[in-house]
């Protein structure tokens, strides 16, 4: 069994500690590692003090992930994800990498800020995997060799400005913004046979209690053990670094295959398209400033717990 | 007036060392700076010691930019370029961004290395700007306060494996390989004096002595005021932080803007469109192994010269 385990601030004005989640409280670890790469170098199993532990609800957890990292996102690993965004699943022969800058790190619990101008604010929840070894060559895994690789599990919100994602063609931009990847709140330090249960998580997202997203690690195209012998061929990855391996049915946008899309695409100039798509876009439940986002991801019996993300969309700061 | 500095192995098994470039030779800083953003944090004027100095002929050069880092790319930045890739530039309104991995990064000068199975490799010559001041909030730049946040500048080749980076949509995969983000070999640290020069700077890429590429830097759709501000208002940048800022026309890839492209593109399954792709771009000048390529980034009076880049494309390792 694996360990739940958070980075947190006890009181205001004090540096961050990591802790062990035991129920509704957490115990906090004698390590000062500043980074998830300080912890993961500090120890392969980690024991709290004894006594009963802070409250949960009275610290402020943070994103255990944290920079220096890169975060590797997949696109289009669910099937019907890439239906309802207007492809065919049948057609995808790849597996699709990009990025997110590593200041979209956020705190898993607080406001999610809406920035200035963008009218397609969306979720995605992710299974996030933890790399715990450098991987810096061509490598060729199996299911049983992920936890040699993997250091733990997260939830990962890739968060996403589709007025500027989609127009703009390249990912990059539109998924990077300051606190477009809230990250925990648990850090779940896995065991072997924590990653032989991979599949059986359940990712769940909700939108003021109405369901969006629910589906099982397992219905991946690319499994972890897949991802990372690709990603191996191809660049580094560090201790630390996190992968999100996509995002299941459910989000906000949806754009409808078939012969006027494609026309739209092909004939009409950016100018006349975008605004063209932004427009029918608004017409789907985008978030709205107050809406309240949680995500969960966990086993059904629970044995595996990611914990629970509560967003709160916020309209941007003017100026 | 700048200083031209170099990172470099003087002789096999040593440490990485910084030095100074005097005409041909070398004479080495005392820092003991293992990465860029040590080395920007060690001073702002740098004093070699005295002597002749290593010829540089004798010595290693690396890629001054160093991990861990983030390399923030500029695609379609020029109009030229854009023409040739089968876009308006009248239609090009926003400023792309993309990233490629920190481990691309690769020496200056040496063997650029085909990853197996890529026929369409491809090179970009690029300026590189080099981060000197943390930006962690939104700013509004001036060419003027260019100086506060640029250290300094280099050559960049954004390399491009264009049958991974064009049919996978998302340019990420296509080019991060390990080898393809040659940096160097000056880094030309800035004075404020050199920056309002920027505009002068020509790019010139040669393949076996032909001339591919041939701009200035004044060319640029957004210029690296715009760019940095922009970028502020999105994501952090930290010391040692490279911004590629897009290539002028000249690369092996062309694609012919029309009627029949916009119809394959918009009717043609992946599984016919692309295999089309790479057979139509079989018929330009790719990189061929045993190819010669050479750049340079310096002013017409020599005044502001980034160096030569010297790199010779080899074959895949098999297996």
């Amino acid at each position: 069994m694996g360990q739940p385990l958070v980075r947190y601030i006890a009181k205001r004005g004090e540096e961050p500690r990591w802790g062990v989640v035991f129920g509704d409280a957490v115990r906090p670890l004698t390590t000062r590692a500043a980074t998830m790469s300080e912890l993961l170098a500090s120890g392969s199993r980690f024991n709290p003090g004894r006594g009963a532990g802070l409250p949960l609800k009275r610290v402020q957890i943070l994103s255990p992930v944290t920079p220096p990292c890169q975060i590797v996102c997949q696109g289009k690993n669910y099937d019907d994800h890439i239906r309802e965004t207007g492809s065919d699943p049948a057609q995808k022969s790849f597996n699709l990498f990009f990025q997110k800058a590593t200041s979209s790190l956020a705190p898993p619990v607080g406001d999610l800020q809406r920035p200035s101008g963008v009218k397609l604010l969306d979720y995605e929840i992710e299974l996030g995997l933890v790399i715990g070894r450098a991987i810096r060559g061509p490598l060729k895994l199996e299911k049983q060799d992920l936890a040699r690789y993997i250091a733990g599990l997260v939830i990962g919100n890739d968060i996403s400005a589709r007025d500027i994602q989609v127009p703009q063609g390249q990912w990059f931009k539109g998924k990077s913004f300051r606190g477009f990847c809230p990250v925990g709140p648990v850090f779940y330090h896995t065991t072997a046979g924590d990653l032989d249960r991979l599949a059986e998580l359940r990712l769940e997202l909700r939108v003021n209690d109405s369901v969006r997203q629910q589906a099982l690690a397992g219905q991946m195209i690319f499994a972890p053990h897949e991802t990372l012998s690709e990603l191996s061929t191809i660049m580094d990855l560090e201790p630390g670094d996190l992968i999100l391996t996509g995002t299941p049915a459910g989000v906000s946008m949806q754009v409808k295959q078939g012969l006027k899309t494609r026309l739209a695409q092909a004939f009409l100039p950016p100018s006349k398209l975008w605004p063209a798509f932004v427009k029918m876009q608004l017409e789907r439940p985008y978030l709205n400033d107050g809406d309240q986002i949680t995500a969960s991801i966990r086993t059904d019996d629970g044995a595996i717990d990611l914990g629970m993300q509560e967003l709160t969309v916020k309209a941007a700061a003017s100026g």
